[in-house]
């Protein structure tokens, strides 16, 4: 793993895969087709693009007691509490509407209400993520969504993988249905016969997902299209070598394209770390991707001390952040972007993908400078009130009036005049 | 105006300016060369679409003093108590960072911060809308935002509209540049010699700002790009012809495509509405822009009963939403989606607009299902906070790594376990 000096900082920015034109028309396609035609068009699209007829594509009970039966008993508690944790973290996230009244009878206030619908995309493939199940639906669940729909290719057998379907029954999914790919975003957006049109669609998926979540941004909510994974570790002297090392792998094992960066005063520490990743990676079972990531996107950066390290960490603004050092609890205060902030050696990044609580869905790419992590305020959206009263009216209704024309306004300020008026 | 009933009900969708290819080639354009070449650039497009040369983009402290002298006190007054009004209520939208402690010594949290600075565009043009100053940048400094830049097209004497400086000045804007466009944008975004970037482009502009701001979403924030203005008045025999009439014109005189629209189960209101509309229209300033969306966009719609005007209004999902009914209170519950809920003959939307303190930059084209006004959040960011306990990892460590498993990451697994061992 290379060590550089911080005047060498490179952006963890990787470009988003943007897709080809070719991609983009096939989307487009798609889309039209399930808009004009509805299940018809699903229907063949899940033949075309998963090799399967479906006799439906609802997810049934019995599928959902087949699935319990086919994983063992300990998986099952450990996302039950892994979902109980998830669950009460983002309880924590929920404020109450509120108002404020005022002496002349005015009630301000801001209304909060959850989304009517959400549709949650879980990919299909070899690897099944039950995790990101969870992740995405108990914020939704905990904000008070009432339709939560989840959507899953099948196999060429016509299943979705048993993992997901208990996570999925776990985390309250009550409407489940076997389709993927563009087609069931689309089907999410604008309905078919089978599947109601929902309000917001998260998840992630492959490319085909990405775009056509892109396109029919606007006419529902989607949540953010995410980047590669990123891991930066700010350590001192006092973290261990191979305990860094490890966590660095971690995200570098998900993606050629993952970056994952150690921020350090501490050269000694640097070399340890530089050459544990050499150590670990060569008997990872996944060595290949992580290998390239840490090749193409890794970096040690060695600064001049904690100070100019927590700096380099705000500029970099990573998904994932740990702070391994004395004293970590004071360097709080001074970070400024980050996803997710792990305090400690004890706190090792995978304790929040699985089970600690706070949602592992977190902005990429630099864009935590900007961006918060997936939660209850994304199903949750706000309405003003304004309750103006009589005498606030008269009070202020000439100031509104002269401040509409002012913006050349006239039949804004007519509106309030009619009512001073009428009364008179 | 036309009566209809709900089975005639239309969608408040309209076609969202998408621009064309032509307007998209040369915002690219623009960009690349604002990114290639900054200040050079600026100058030139500046020389182009402003027609003028300016020695220096920034506002002086002298410019601002003489945009006091040229606006009357009162105008001042208005400004300063209705950013008073503003700043209050945005305060309230402010939350704490918060965390949770639990008895094995893991601490869970989440830090709230603000951005580090934020974009403000102000469009140019004949009409200057002041408001729109207030209402973008004072959130942006509730939120803490410590640097907050404004941009407005120079007229070609070099200047901006004094009404607009004062109300910067008021909002307490210290870094206001006369550019415009897509290169103002593109500065904001990528930065010049002169103009820092930010994080985070606000404000409203026309197809090319709205264009350039979709093409540079993704390196910084961008608010919503927003369509016309839309009113949806819900109203019973308790509210007067001539006031509701006032205000659905209020918000036709913006837009030939802004959408007025009265849901009502009193025939009798929605014939007298439809008479007062006629009547008012004809003496007003802008009457072919309101002419123009009352008949393309407007409608009375007549329902069997209040619950079904309620429901109606769901459906529509609108901007502003007026409710003038008797006990108008009781359905405030029933209301799911709407950008303002404005209660009460008092309430006439322009109140909202300026003074009372929400914001005015609200969810547009039905899509307040999903999104809420311009507020505090919007100009904040979360991080969640981790700190794992030595014995929350021993309890937990062993499932975090069989959940890993499951999903196929060896070295998620590993990084949790070689604390475990390090420990042992």
């Amino acid at each position: 793993m290379k060590i550089l000096k911080v005047n060498e900082l490179v952006s963890i920015k990787r470009s988003i895969e943007a897709g080809t034109s070719e991609q983009l028309a096939v989307v487009k396609g798609i889309i039209t087709e399930i808009r004009n035609r509805g299940d018809v068009a699903l229907r063949e699209f899940t033949e075309k693009f998963d090799r399967v007829q479906l006799p439906s594509f609802s997810v049934t009970e019995s599928e959902i007691e087949e699935a319990y039966s086919q994983v063992d008993q300990e998986y099952i508690e450990i996302v039950r509490e892994a979902a109980e944790n998830i669950k009460s973290f983002h309880e924590k996230q929920l404020r109450p509407s509120w108002m404020t009244t005022e002496e002349n009878g005015t009630i301000l206030g801001q209304k909060i209400t959850p989304l009517d619908s959400v549709g949650v995309y879980v990919p299909g493939g070899t690897a099944a993520y039950p995790s990101s199940v969870l992740m995405n639906v108990i914020p939704a669940k905990v904000a008070g969504v009432k339709r939560i729909v989840m959507v899953s290719p099948p196999d060429e057998q016509g299943k979705l993988p048993a993992a997901v379907l208990v996570a999925a029954k776990e985390a309250g999914v009550k409407e489940i249905y076997k389709v993927g790919g563009a087609q069931a975003v689309a089907a999410l957006a604008y309905g078919t016969e089978t599947i109601a049109a929902v309000d917001k669609i998260t998840g992630p998926g492959n490319i085909f997902v990405a775009l056509a979540k892109r396109e029919v941004f606007g006419d529902v909510d989607i949540d953010m299209i995410a980047g590669p994974s990123e891991i930066a570790v700010l350590a001192d002297d006092t973290a261990r070598a191979d305990e860094v090392a490890a966590d660095l792998l971690s995200q570098a094992e998900h993606d050629p394209r993952a970056c994952s960066v150690l921020v350090t005063p501490s050269m000694a520490l640097a070399e340890a770390v530089a050459e544990e990743v050499e150590k670990q990676l060569a008997i990872l079972p996944r060595k290949e991707i992580a290998a390239r990531s840490i090749a193409e996107y890794g970096a040690i950066y060695v600064t001049a001390d904690l100070e100019e390290a927590v700096e380099t960490v705000n500029q970099l603004a990573p998904e994932h952040l740990e702070v391994i050092t004395e004293n970590a609890m004071e360097l709080l205060g001074k970070i400024r972007h980050a996803g997710a902030i792990f305090v400690g050696r004890y706190s090792s990044e995978p304790v929040g993908d699985y089970f600690a609580g706070p949602n592992h869905v977190l902005p990429t790419n630099g864009t935590a400078r900007f961006s918060s992590p997936l939660n209850v305020d994304d199903f949750q959206k706000k309405s003003s009130v304004i309750i103006y009263s009589e005498k606030a009216l008269k009070e202020n209704g000439e100031k509104i009036a002269k401040f509409a024309r002012m913006e050349g306004l006239e039949a804004h300020a007519r509106a309030v005049e009619t009512r001073l008026k009428n009364d008179k």
